[in-house]
């Protein structure tokens, strides 16, 4: 009896810490309508500006975290694919912000799954990052605030603080504390779309923590900074106005100066193509015929086309018609980053 | 006898008289290494920032300019079409300005032939006005200095100053009398090239002369004419040196920045267009195979390739080769805006 009573109590006591050191999240990649180019500092990822944005929701990651004794170091696995060097390095010195604060020396398998092509442009990085947050944090038993996740997200990818409040996030400038997202509205609050063409890339772009580090290369970076607070301010009030024929000009505003940053570094980044061009051509001649859609270019060749969800259908049909493309994806408005397990 | 000598006086005199009422003048267009965008004071085109170019012998305008006094107004006729409206006007302006230096007030008639499409981002207005200059002072019976033929182009198009002087030139800064352009090298100095890949053109661009009052409503305009000022510097120390490799990535890094404020501007101006990119990527592919040729781009979406004699080949060959494109020409270096007739 009592020793079936021990081997009870110890598979419960196994299981509650199984529990505790295991865990897994979801979150979605974000389109900035303000981007974020540029450091304050490097190492922490202060930005050099306040940025804003949209988590897409039909976009995701999902991320296992789990703390293994077993281990003698970190394991990753992205879409069942073990990866060392320097993505493995990356996650493991966020894995060591998670331990420390939680006092723990165990290493971690992480598994990370995505429904979208990685390194395509889209932000995931700004996906995976948020979700590894929630899933190491709540493995190893910490109970941080929205707060407090979305710093830690920040960390190890500067724009995946903000992938973890719902909705729309604002990411505001600041120290190590206080430089946090939170949301601005929830997915409810306005229905917009992003229709994401995906471009066919011939050429390999520069990672974005590289170019983040070129920005004050660029002669344009000081009075991109200066310009970025006054349309971070324009942006978030006809954000919150639904107001789309004052928002969409900024927003597209915003890219082009954080692509001319970007080209006029030193050296020079040239993330857009042909075919980027031809969109942002179409997207003007669109717009002319009364379709009110508007683009933005993150750090790579695709376009995202925002629009409301009553001209998504219009959107999507007009940007398959486009020559030399990938593909069309579509997606509304995302919830927060979030254990789901 | 008498009468035999007046009718030969009289034939004499008209002679003379015809001889000081007609000129022809040839001038070159040219391509800018430091681009003019943007003026102090927009009616005397005072530009906000020194700019550099190099007249491209190869392409020409030829303008007759003849003062009649039968004709009630000015005439004007670009490869035998009569034009009016505001290019008439624009045109009339500057022969306002000969005509009251050189106390007339006959109206004239201007025949305007070039070798090159106009209006297709080749600056042909730079080529016409300093033909213009030229042809009407020296009809007008004026002897005007270099400086004065080019402060009077200059009054026409801004940068019709810099098609002037010979070969290589700077165009300064100052007011009225001192913004002038100025011979860097006659073109025996260096023999580069201008591969010129001209672009078919889609979208309508917007004129020169409404962009450069647009210049100011972008928020990079500030940081671009602090930029060039030294962009101006170093390429004048490079062109003097024959050093393409220097010189080079700064005539792109000034081409980019010039974009960068058009397509920033409100409303924002795109003048590139697909194949424009296409080829801005091709560029730098091409140099990274080896062959040391760099881009520069006007108001329009063609691409000037620059490169050195021995290279125009080769960059000729792979120009051609292009998808997309309507043709490509070559250019050397050209001389001064003058007298032929």
């Amino acid at each position: 009896m009592e020793t079936n009573f021990n081997v009870t109590a110890q598979a419960e006591l196994r299981k509650l810490v199984a529990y505790q050191r295991v865990a897994t999240a979801l979150a979605h990649p974000n389109i900035a309508f303000i981007k974020y180019w540029g450091n304050q500092d490097d190492r922490l990822r202060l930005p050099a500006n306040p940025s804003l944005s949209m988590n897409l929701g039909c976009l995701y990651t999902l991320t296992t975290v789990s703390f293994d004794d077993g281990l003698s170091s970190d394991l990753l696995l992205i879409n069942e694919v073990p990866i060392y060097g320097a993505a493995l390095a990356r996650v493991s010195a966020m894995l060591n912000w998670v331990r420390e604060k939680a006092n723990l020396t165990t290493a971690a398998k992480i598994e990370s799954v995505s429904n979208f092509p990685i390194g395509s442009g889209i932000a995931s990085s700004a996906a995976a990052f948020a979700a590894l947050s929630v899933a190491s944090s709540a493995a190893a038993g910490l109970d941080l605030s929205e707060a407090a996740v979305s710093q830690l997200a920040r960390r190890g990818s500067g724009s995946a603080s903000r992938s973890v409040p719902t909705g729309y996030s604002e990411w505001v400038m600041g120290d190590d504390e206080t430089s946090v997202a939170r949301s601005l509205a929830p997915p409810e609050f306005w229905d917009l779309r992003d229709i994401i063409v995906v471009v066919n890339q011939e050429h390999k772009a520069v990672g974005s923590t590289g170019g983040h580090a070129l920005a004050k290369t660029s002669s344009l970076q000081a009075a991109r900074l200066v310009g970025a607070i006054n349309r971070f301010q324009l942006c978030r009030e006809s954000l919150l106005a639904r107001d789309l024929a004052t928002m969409g000009p900024i927003i597209e505003e915003d890219a082009i100066i954080m692509h001319a940053v970007m080209m006029s570094s030193h050296p020079p980044i040239y993330y857009w193509d042909a075919t980027t061009m031809m969109i942002i051509q179409a997207v003007q001649q669109w717009r002319r015929e009364g379709l009110p859609v508007y683009f933005t270019i993150d750090a790579g060749p695709n376009v995202h086309l925002i629009c409301e969800a009553k001209d998504a259908e219009t959107v999507m049909v007009q940007a398959r018609q486009l020559p030399n493309i990938e593909s069309v994806m579509s997606s509304d408005v995302g919830g927060p980053a979030m254990l789901i397990d």
